[in-house]
This record gives structure tokens, C-alpha cells and sequence, in this order.
């Protein structure tokens, strides 16, 4: 969290919260109490868990220590909701979360309705500057939690045999053309690389793993204009690309082996018709030929790059193309998946001559320019490990425990897909998981030399 | 099932459909929508599913067959309701049960009620025998469930870290004396042994494990006049019982270090105070010491009776026994869990000229004699692995499945517990679970010779 | 081990000592230190172990209690070779018994000879009783060892993809008919029921399980002439064995599914052509068509009687069997691999009115009567679950670990096989592993009404 | 491996080879036939497999493309020691190396002497330039495996639980200071950051995953002069490093509640003495106080790091730390397993005005200069995740499943340990593990901002 930047003003905040709480019940407002238990896999946490563990977070760090005279809702919420913060309290096992019966979705709402009313007059009060910072860390936080209940009422319910649907109109991964177009060749935009400022900057909100901000040396590159669709994803599977190791990771193929994938997760297929399940119910394939690819772990991601001939972006890459930086020329053409040829790329190439162009318009968390499909469709894998900037502070006592301790074994993913919140959504922003990880909207933006 | 009976007249049948069906939904009662979605452990499943899943079992077995026109509620609940019938449709993983937000308690409840209404149409008309046969095997079916309801509901409420109570007045295994008294030294009855009949006999219901009546061998043995005591292990317990491998099966210790057994299944032990919950909440050990000690594994009740010098009895000597047949003699009086001096225990000995008294009142499944607590306290594991009666056959057809395919790797218990329905205790019925079960009410009766 | 027989003459056992320890030593003649080293599987144990711990039963149970002034050899192998004595001393866990390269081959063998030099002193002394009982109790321990060193050295080239060859001319089951012929109609032999008496009798020695000798009651029933065959198998395996729930119990289902069993441990097809890997190297099916089927589970035999219209005798039907006793009638004539007719099993059918005939010689150890292959081809997986009889009493202090702390989970196999030394072959003998073994020759015998 | 460098002459490269392939088989010297059969961890062959392997990679990738007429030893073998070459041929489950015991030992050196022949004839001819690169590969790669020799006896001989000695002068760690001297505060060298160029340059061989040579941007930082000595490590244990959930990575503490981890591996504790399992047998900890420690996994070298008030170094700060450029200033004092203070890390600060020494002399792969304990004592954890340079090409063919599919999940390790071989020391070597990996030589080097 930015230690440097003045809050929010508190009548903004108040209404900044509670338009998040709101849009948290809102996503909760089809299911049922019985849909709002399910938790379908190992990675994924109930609704109602999720209802209750994003009001303990403003009790537990915002309320207990800001608001005097706060009362507990309950006591053993305490540590019934406490996620993984061991300095904190102890918490209950990850997986007995689908047990929680007690309390009733009743009882979790008027939790969160106190705790609102506390917030409120804590609100109105004049809260100190670490209250309101840790508030905007909550709403951050809440956010992270409004895109989780959205993946996982997706495992949810494609792990019902019924596959009911979540919303008619639930957001998507939006097509790059029009289902009976076909997409085009993969066209890559250069950057010129040199020495670069990434991390987050100015006076918005960011955690702390993004910061300090902080030089890295790019060498030159490319980036595609577009994400991976799921015709073109097809066309790897179609060509062998899940029964060939030599297009895969090690880890990766026993991933592979172990969990028989034969498809991105959420495909299946009868008598030769693909479809893929959805917030909205089951789609015919056929109708999303040109939307991007979605829900494939890093394994995936990084096989489909090397059988097309490109690779995955680093984070570093891809953030400063998405603040628009240091683009050498426009448009390259490349042919249809295949390697950009290497006179191209070579460095000393005349090269196309065009102006400079930004892939994003000036606010990157305003509404998004659609061609490059950078923000707001899929989260994009990253070649790059979840590790700590140089001079990486967590923040102080537990909360430093939101970020800090799951730098390992992960990747970066950068962008954020239709399920994420748009306030949530920057070029700075990191968000990790382990390689394997495929319930996440997460999809494929290729690169080159 | 027995096939040799005359079904119980229509009418007759009808009320007691009415009243089974009736009994589940009330077990139900206290449990809101969420509760009915929890699955706490491998072995239980989600009262919803039990609600569901009995009703299946009338269409499936019954409606489907017998009632000209029926009309499937919803043809998915053909598959997704099926528990383990491979030869009668497909069914998804155990595990999964726990996702089915949908269909919802209010579809289920509209599903029994189908169901009901369908039931109530074809017992009006006139039946085949085999219908009747079908639904008298259902009613015993659901009556299991219903057991299932109860013991499913004390695990999720255990696993759920605020310990709801589920009945403030729910049945519990009776004490054997008043809190303050001692329970007495252990008293055992001799029986003669000798050619026996064992299996079910008579007009009433049995499901096809439990036949044929066959001859079995039986050497003189003796069978103590109640259950051990939760006092009684307490002693094991502090005698070291949990750390000493001599006493244990060798699977039994492996069982005891790979869970980290040291006491029953729900004792916890707060600063030297320990406390067993159950349906009713967590109560004093203290003042349950004449209570028998329950949910315990095959492997526990088995390394108690080591430790206390006797061992289990089989399936057949605790059959003969409730049937109150060949009695050698009275009470034997022996030492405090000592074992029975082999003076007295000599064919010839004198013994106690006592006259002959049977286990038991004229109807095993009547009123219960209180001294002997043989039913509706505690199961009693018996030293006899599950396997088939000389002559087995299944039921035809895909309700072969019922009981036949699990005859391996089981151990019988008998007698029925607190949580066991009345009409389904008898003296010939066999339960049986893997060894290493604990959530059932299974305790401890014990033999010598 | 029977204590109320008197042991054999000093002389004789020393003679026999001699003997049973050098064939232990000739068993090993063909294999290299390093092929003495492999312990394929979590079964099995390496070939070194065997000969060392069979080294350390005899200065654990009989030199250091009766030997005057015994010098252990090292002192580390009272545990090292300790395999599950949890009361005689620490052990190691089985799986580390493949990194036991030093003691090296060589000082295993001097452990052999220098325990061997203190047993022939002790036997030259006037060893009391108890000392003789534990001698005789130590060589049946080697020669059950024997039978380990064949079957695991068996599985240890198995699994080495070079698949060598252990002895040209090993011991395996014989064919029932050369194999050009037809193996012949299944025929069976009745037995009448009643009080049997079972367990050991008479003078000689046997293992504490298989007493006390008791009378257990029999219905009729009638036993299978011969083994099933392997070609009776193929057509089992040709006819969907093992893609059908149906044929097997639940827990062999899912042993299917699990280790995705298709055919008999060590068999294997290429091109269609199936071969079977023995002790010999690699055989043609085709040639031993009429050998007895080896290497199945409980659950394959059980699932493969239950195809043929039949089911597994109990261990008592067999026991009675192999006895000789009661039998009703002469070799019934039935169908190839179709039911008994009911008409011929009932006992009122006039049925063959032959003279009773024995299955087995006078002398059960001595060369076996063919016909009948109940000993020394394979051992015959039966329905009975390996427990205790009544009255069981396991011997005194340690050495009550041998047995007794397995009766759970386990399955009774009677008869012997090919890779059982001779002197362990008795009608009373009970071998016993968990259902889903088979890297022993395990076969099936069938039973019927 | 570099493709611009020319190859050594080949008078020089066949004396190499030869010498080469000598180390391998003197560091099997102390072995015999059946240690080399151990495979006491997933992580480690048998030695056997190893000679057997080395030699196996000289006939698949130089003999059969290169030898006009070359016979291979035996077919088998090109799939047996394949390793994990997806793309030559199949392979068998690492797991199974145990089960080799055919072939024996004296086959597997025939095979290495009939390789060793065609190798002389292959480099007394002419080979392309292409066959001397592969030559010289093998070379690495057979002194990688020679590294691996030494830490999978050290495994083996770890779990006997003889626990034998390998050879009496094996090196170690050196020791910081000698046994009575204190280890003294820990100091740091200042180094100014900025562009730098890292990967292999100049004429030595490489593997491809040092290429290509590129620029990074770093921030100024500081190293320790030294590593941790295991008394150093031994103050985190007595102060409950191993019991404190937040110096852990989130990962890391599951791993230590998984394997039950209180110190590192080898160590052991009898009485409140600590002892240390090495080739040379058991050492008393108190003489090696001053000695590296070393076993450690990555999860504990960072929470070390973290509870000491410092950090792992990135694998660019330590490498251009080893090629001695671009420091800043002298040493620093710095208070013992203090963090260094701030006003003299700012950029700012006045700090020591000394000369620049470089870590290293010239020769990074020549006697080491002893203070910096860069080279050959402890391979070093960095906070660096195993990743492709910019612009990495694998080799060609088979060989590019050397080193790039394992670019998933591991962390870089550098500076090689007194395992290692001397010319497989230089400062541009990445090696790499899993963060749980402890069987290595592996310590850790602090670094500070």
C-alpha cells in the first residue's frame, strides 16, 4: 500500500465503501444459501465464506483498532474467518470451509451489516491516516474477493452435474471479431527495450508488492495485439499439442499425465462438438471461435507459445508496453502464427516507420481500448516469477502477511480478465498463482524477440 | 430380502410408507438448507442427498417398474441420485455430493412429494408381490438413512468449529447406572455352545445378508451383561492404551499413528477436562462415566478387550445370545475387568446353579430389557468379518448391489444403536463398516470363553 | 506351535537344521549381491534381508535365551533385522530395507555361519524342550522365507526391464494336461456337511493359528477337481472380466480402476500374443494353457468364480477336503464352466454312488497325488477372512507378533504352491495376505452347492 | 553450450577425457557392488545407474551420429540409462533405477571401456567441430553426475542406519575460522549497481542456460563476506526459528509442518549434543561451528534470512559480485547478525572510501582465494527463480531437454559446493532445484540492500 499518498477524501471513501460492500451482495444476489456452501475445489472457498472473511477483514484490521469501544460481532468469528494470517489468530483448515453451515447466510449478513454500521461511524468520525489507508486496503481486498466468487461459482456449479447457470448476461472474455470473421494474422507491436521504470507510480492505490518502484533493463521485443483465441487454441490441440512432451515443461507434462487435461478446463465434448461452460450455461465452441482462450494454467500457456514459435511475455514487458512507453513502430504484420520472421525482429532492420502509438489510453483503469485486449478479458501468464522487488517491504505487522509469504512456487499473471473489478484493475497490478492453477479467467498474450 | 413372507397387508403398508416417509422429513427439521448441504467426512453425505436419494430409491426400484405411466420427476436425478448401482445407471464421485447447491431442499422436498403422491397411487391399486416386496425393502432402506441422517449431522456439527447442537433432547446411549454410582465389576453370562441356527427366521423382514438360517459351531462362551463403560476406557486410556503396540492389530497401530487416535471419536479434553459431544452439544465426561463408550473403530474396541484380558465376541455367539437360547447358567460374577478365573470358566466347574434366563423379551424388536443393553444403545463390533452366509444369494437385478458387493474388507457389528430406527432392530441383522470406522455409535461389548 | 508333542530327537533336528539353512543358501546361488539387493516392491524384501533376518529369528528367539555365554555377532542387527517384533526392539521402516548395502553379502553370511556354529553347539548340548520348540519354530520361520526369496525375486525381475532369467528349470505350477490337449470339463467332488473337526492334529509341528483344533459345522458342498486354468482364465478376460462392476466386489472394482488391472500380474501381450514371465523367463501362453492361473488378487478369483457360475470354498470346505473326510460321492460330471445343474447338487438326487475316496496320499508332505492339485501348484485364495479360532492363543511374549496382530484385513489361502518348500505343506495350514495381493502364486480352486 | 567458442585441440580434449572419466570411477573406489545399487531418496540414482548413465550420453549423442560403424554395447541400454530425454526414447520411472541389479557392476564398466575405446578412435580421427561440442558437453555432464555421486552416497550412507563412513579425508565445507576462534561479526561488501552484463563470456565452455550475455539493471546492494556458519544457524533453532510461522514462506512453513524439519538435514541430536552426518562419517557439531552450514532447502535459508534481518541475494547480484566489478567500497563492519545500519547503506552516505578489491582473482575456476568462500565450499540459495535469459535458445534436437524444460518451479543456486568439480566452478553457473531440496550441499550467503 502506498505509504506516500494522502487518502482519499473521507466523504469520497465512505462512498467509495459502500458501493464495494454493495457490489459484493449484488454478485451474491442469484444464488441460493445452499449455492453460497459449495466449495468444489481445493483452491475455490464458499460465497457465504467469502461474505463473511471480507467483513472480518474490516473488524479485524480496521474496527479493533481504530474504532473505540468497537464490539465484536462474536468472538469465535475472530479466528472462524480468519483466512491464513498466523500472527493474527488461528484459523480453520482450508478445506473444512464447505462446513460451515453455522453461522447461516442470516447470520453472516448481519455480521456484515454490522460491521458497515461501525465502518459508517468510524467514517464519519475523523479516522486517523492509517485507518483510512487500511480502509482503501480493505476495499482492495473485498474487490480480490468479488472476482474469486465469481471464479468459483464457475467450478461451482460446472462440478454440479445439473451445470445451472450463474447470470444470463454474466461478463465474458469479449471476442476479438465477430464469430463468422476470422480472426487475422497475429500482428506484434515493438518496444525497444533499454532501461525501464516498472512498479507502481503516482497516487493511486497499489499494494505493496508493486512497489518500490524500481529500473529494470528490457531488451528489445514484441508484443501480439491481441490474446490467444480459442479457434487458434484449438488448432494446437487439433495438431497433437497435449500428447507431444517435447512442447512442454517438465512439470508441466506430469501435470499433464497426472491430471489426463486433454482441453482447456471448462471444454468438454460430444460427438466431436466442443462447448464450453460458462457463467451463462454451456456455449457452442463454434460461437467463441474468436473470444480469447480462457482458464489454462501456465503450463498450458507456455506449451501453446512454443508449438506457435513465440514465447510468454516477462511482467516487465508486458507493464511497460501497457504504460505505453518506448514503442519503436507500429504494427508488425506476421504471418499466421508463425515465427516473426527473424529479419523482421533483427535489430538493425528498417523496420516499419510509423509514430508511436500507446497501447492504453491515458487512465489505465478507465474504459479500455478495446483492440489490444490488454485489461478487463484474461488474465495474461507471465514468464516471470511472483518474487519481491528490489527493496520489497511487506507492510507492517500481520498484514504483512497478505502478500509477502506467497513468494514462491508462483507465477505473475498481469492484465485482469472480465471478473475483475474495473477499479482493480492497472498496469502495475501483480496477481500470482501456482502453475497449474486453471479455475482463474487466464489466457494467453504471446511475445517475440 | 426375505421371499418366503407374505407381504404385509396394503392398507397396513401404506400407513407405514406414510409414517417412515414422514419420520425423515421431521429428522430434517432442525436443520436449515445449509446444514443439509454438509459433508464432512468421506463417509457421510449431505442430508439433502439422504433426502433425495431415498426417494430415488422408490423410483427407481418401484415406480419405475410397477406403476404403469410414471413419469420421472426429472430424468437427472435418475443418475444423480444413485448412490452405487453400477448395472442400473452412472452416478458421479461420493465426494461431489456435497457441491449439489441444485437442485435445492425445496426441489427435493417437491421430489418426495412426487415421489409420495406416485407411492400412494400404486398402493391404492393392487400391487404385484413383488411391488409390495420392493417397497418394504425401500421402507428399511430409508429407515438406514435415516440413522445416516443423524450420524452425518453429529459429524458436521463436530467439524464445524462452533459446535451447534442439533437437538437439546436427541436419544443418546443410555447410562448403564445413575452419574454417581460405580458401574460395578463387569458380570458376564455363560452359554453353552453347541449346533446353533443362525440367520434370520420367521415372517418379517430381512434383507438377503442375513439369510439363509444355516448351522453354525459354537464352543461355550460367555458374554458380559452390558457395554463397556466410557469410566471404563477412560482407564485404557490413562494406562496408556493408545501408545502401547502389543495391544493393537497390526493395522490398528498403523491406524493409531497415521491419524493420531488417543481417544473416541469426538472426546476433547480441555485442560484435563474431558467432554464428548454429541447431537445434544458437548456434555461432562464426568457425568457420562456409566454411559458406554461409542464411536470407537474395530481397532479400539479390539485392543480395549486385550487390555482387559477378554476379546470380542463373534456375530454368531452374539446372535445366539439375543435369541436367549442355550444358557448354561446366571450371572457370573468376575473381578473388575479381570479375567474370568478359567476355574469357573471350566465345563465341569460347578458354576452357578442359577436357573436359565433368556437376553431378551419375547420381541427382539419390541421394548427394550434395559439391563442387557444389547439394542438401541450402542453397535457392538463383533470379532466376524463381513463375508456371506453358506448358500448368500442377492436379490436380483441391480438390488444385488445392495449388500452383496460390499463383502470384503468389512466387519460385522450388531444390536443397533440409539441413532438405529426401531422397526430396524432385530437380532439376526448385520451391520457392518471397514474397521477403521468411527462416526457411527459403535461400542464395545465383550466375550470371553 | 503345538506345545503338547514331544520334538523330534536332537539328531534329526540338527540334521534338519543343516538342511533347511543350506537350502536357504541354494536358493541364492543363482543371484548376484546386487540382484540380492532389490526390493521391487512394497511387498516384497531384498534377498540379502531374507537371509539375514532368518540369521537373526534364531539368535534373538534362541541363541540369547539358551545359549550360555552367546557373543552376539553385532549388536546393531538386533534391530536392523528385526522385521515387526514392536516388543522385541526398534526396526526399521520395511521400504529402507533397499538401502541395507552394507552389512554387505559377505558379513551377512558370516552372521549365517556364526549363528549357525552357536546352534550346533546349543544342539549338541541337552537343549531344554522350550529350546527345541523355538528351533523348530525358526525353521519353519526360514522356510516360509524360502518361499519369499522365490516369489520376490520373481517380482524383482519382473520389474527390471532386462527381465533376466533366475534358473532355467525353476519349480512352477504343473500343467493339468499336456498342452495340446483340451483341459476337459470342470468336475466336481461332493462332501456331506456336518460337524467337521478343524485345525491341526497329531505329532507334528504347526504355527499357534492353527489352533485350537475345533469343530465347525458344514453345509453340503462340493469342490472343483483341479485349479482353474489359464486358458479357462483368458476366456474370463476375453469375455469382458474386467470391464464388467458386475462380476466384482466393490472394493476389487475400484482395485480395477485403481491399479488399472487388465490381466494376471506377469502377464503381458504383444501383437495379440500373450506371455507370462516366470522364474524360467518369459513363456508363450500358448504353451501352458493347462497350467493352473497364478498371480491373481482375492478379488480377481472371486470376481472370476462368480462369471463361471461357481464361488470360493471356504478355508474349512477345503480343509475337510483335503482331509479326505465325508465324502458323498464320486467326481460329478458337469458342464465346461456352466453351473452345477441343480438337479445333481440337490441331496436327495440319487447322485454317483461310487465308493468315498481321499484326496490326498497318507502322507500329506510326501509326493502329491496329481489329479487333485491341492498342494504344491498354487495356493487357493478361499472366502474365509483370516481370523483367530476360537480359543486362539498366540504364543508367549514376543513371538506372539507372528500371527496373531494380522487377523484383520486379510483373506486365508490353503494349499501351497510350487515355491513352497515341501515340509510346509499341511491340510491345516494357514497362509493369509490383504485381497489385493499377487505377487504370490495365488490361484483359485472353485465351489460350488 | 556455446557455439562460438572453438573447441579445445583434440590432443587436449582426449587427455580431458580421459581424465575425466578416471575421476568417476575413483569416486566409486571406496564402493562396492551393492552400495552402488542404492537409491535412498527420489532425488538420487544409484552410483551404478550414474556409470552407467555418463556413459550412456557419450553413445547416444556423440558415438551413434559421429562413429562411422559404431556398434552400441547393447540396445537395451539406449532406453534403459536414457534419463528423461523424451524426444531420444522411452525411459524407465526414475524409481525403478533400484531394480538394476542387471546389469551387474563389471557389465556396466565393460560398457564404459567399450565406450572409452570408440571415444579414442572417434577423437583420433578428425571429428566435425559439432562432435567435439557434444564431447565437451558430456564431459560437463559426467562431472555434474560425478557431483551427484557424492551427495546420493552421502543420502545412502545417511539412511543406513549403519551409518558407514565413505572415505575418512572426503572434503567439506571449509571451516570460516579455526573450531576455538569466534566466527567475528559478519561484514559486507558494497556494490553501486547499475547496468550490468551478466551470463558467460569469452571463450570457456557453457551450458545454454548461461546464454546469451545480457544487461540487467541492479540496485545497489550489499554481500556478506562470508556464509553462515553452522553456528550461526544453530542461534535461529535455539531461538524457535523453526517454530515461528511468520519467518516463513507460506510454502516453506507447510513443508516444515509436512516433513516435521527442526534442523537441517543430517544433523542429528543425542542428549542435547548435535552431531552432523558426513562422507566422512559422523562430526561433532561443536568442531564445526565455524564451518558453513549447509543441507538447507531454499524455504530455510530465506526464513534464516529473514529472522538474521537480511536477505537472500538475486543470482545477478552474486554474479557480479563473483566477476569483482563495481564495487563501491570496502568492507563494511556490521553488528554481529545485525541488519546493517541504514545511514550507512543510503546511497548517499559518506561510506568507506577504499579502493575496489575484487571477490575473485582471475581465474575463477583456479585456486580459490579463501575469504569470500564463493567457490566450492556451499552451493549458494539465491532469491532468483530458475528462468530463461532473454533470448535463450535451447540446443538443438534431444540435447534442448538438457536444462530448458526444467525452467518451472525451482530456484537458482550458485558459487558450486566442495562436491563439485573444479572445472565445473565459474561465476556464470546456474544450478537449480525445487525449494524443498535439501540432499545437496547448499547454504546460504546473506545480502543486504
Amino acid at each position: 500500500m502506498s505509504t506516500t499518498t494522502p487518502p482519499a477524501s473521507n466523504l469520497a471513501l465512505a462512498e467509495r465503501f459502500r458501493s464495494v460492500r454493495q457490489r459484493t451482495l449484488a454478485l451474491a444476489e442469484p444464488l441460493t444459501p445452499e449455492d453460497m456452501m459449495v466449495q468444489s475445489t481445493a483452491e475455490a472457498s464458499p460465497v457465504k465464506w467469502h461474505l463473511a472473511h471480507t467483513a472480518w477483514f474490516f473488524e479485524s484490521f480496521v474496527l479493533r483498532e481504530f474504532q473505540r469501544g468497537y464490539r465484536l460481532f462474536n468472538p469465535d468469528f475472530a479466528w472462524l474467518f480468519n483466512s491464513y494470517y498466523q500472527t493474527f489468530a488461528s484459523f480453520p483448515e482450508k478445506r473444512l470451509r464447505s462446513s460451515f453451515s453455522r453461522p447461516g447466510i442470516e447470520e453472516v449478513l448481519r455480521f456484515r451489516a454490522h460491521v458497515d454500521d461501525a465502518m459508517e461511524r468510524l467514517l464519519e468520525g475523523n479516522p486517523p491516516p492509517e485507518a483510512l489507508e487500511r480502509i482503501e486496503l480493505g476495499l482492495h481486498h473485498e474487490e480480490q474477493h468479488q472476482e474469486l466468487v465469481l471464479t468459483d461459482v464457475l467450478n461451482a456449479f460446472y462440478v454440479n452435474p445439473l451445470r445451472p447457470v450463474y447470470r444470463p448476461a454474466e461478463a465474458e472474455p469479449r471476442l476479438w471479431k465477430r464469430p463468422s470473421e476470422p480472426a487475422g494474422p497475429l500482428r506484434f507491436l515493438r518496444f525497444e527495450g533499454g532501461v525501464q521504470e516498472v512498479g507502481h507510480a503516482g497516487e493511486g492505490f497499489c499494494f505493496d508488492n508493486e512497489l518500490p518502484r524500481h529500473r529494470v533493463w528490457l531488451e528489445p521485443y514484441a508484443l501480439a495485439e491481441r490474446l490467444v483465441t480459442c479457434g487458434e487454441y484449438l488448432e494446437f490441440m487439433e495438431d497433437g499439442g497435449y500428447r507431444r512432451p517435447d512442447l512442454w515443461l517438465s512439470d508441466g507434462w506430469n501435470a499433464v499425465q497426472d491430471h489426463g487435461w486433454s482441453a482447456p478446463l471448462y471444454w468438454s465434448s460430444e460427438s466431436g462438438e466442443w462447448s464450453v461452460f460458462t457463467l451463462r450455461g454451456p456455449q457452442a465452441l463454434a460461437l467463441r471461435k474468436n473470444a480469447p482462450v480462457s482458464h489454462l494454467s501456465y503450463y498450458e500457456a507456455d506449451a501453446y507459445a512454443r508449438w506457435a514459435g513465440y514465447r510468454l511475455p516477462t511482467e516487465f514487458e508486458w507493464e511497460a508496453a501497457a504504460e505505453g512507453r518506448l514503442i519503436a513502430g507500429n504494427l508488425l504484420d506476421a504471418g499466421w502464427l508463425m515465427p516473426v520472421p527473424a529479419s523482421e525482429m533483427r535489430e538493425d532492420a528498417p523496420g516499419p516507420s510509423g509514430e508511436a502509438v500507446g497501447l492504453l489510453p491515458d487512465n489505465p483503469a478507465g474504459p479500455f481500448k478495446r483492440p489490444w485486449q490488454l485489461f478487463g478479458d484474461c488474465w495474461q501468464w507471465t514468464a516471470s516469477a511472483y518474487l519481491g522487488y528490489p527493496g520489497f517491504r511487506p507492510l507492517p505487522g500481520s498484514l504483512g502477511e497478505y502478500n509477502g509469504k506467497f513468494m514462491s512456487g508462483q507465477m505473475v499473471l498481469r492484465g485482469g480478465s472480465c471478473a475483475t473489478p474495473r477499479p482493480h484493475i492497472r498496469a502495475s497490478y501483480r496477481n500470482f498463482f501456482p502453475p497449474d492453477t486453471r479455475w482463474q479467467f487466464s489466457g494467453i498474450r504471446l511475445a517475440s524477440r
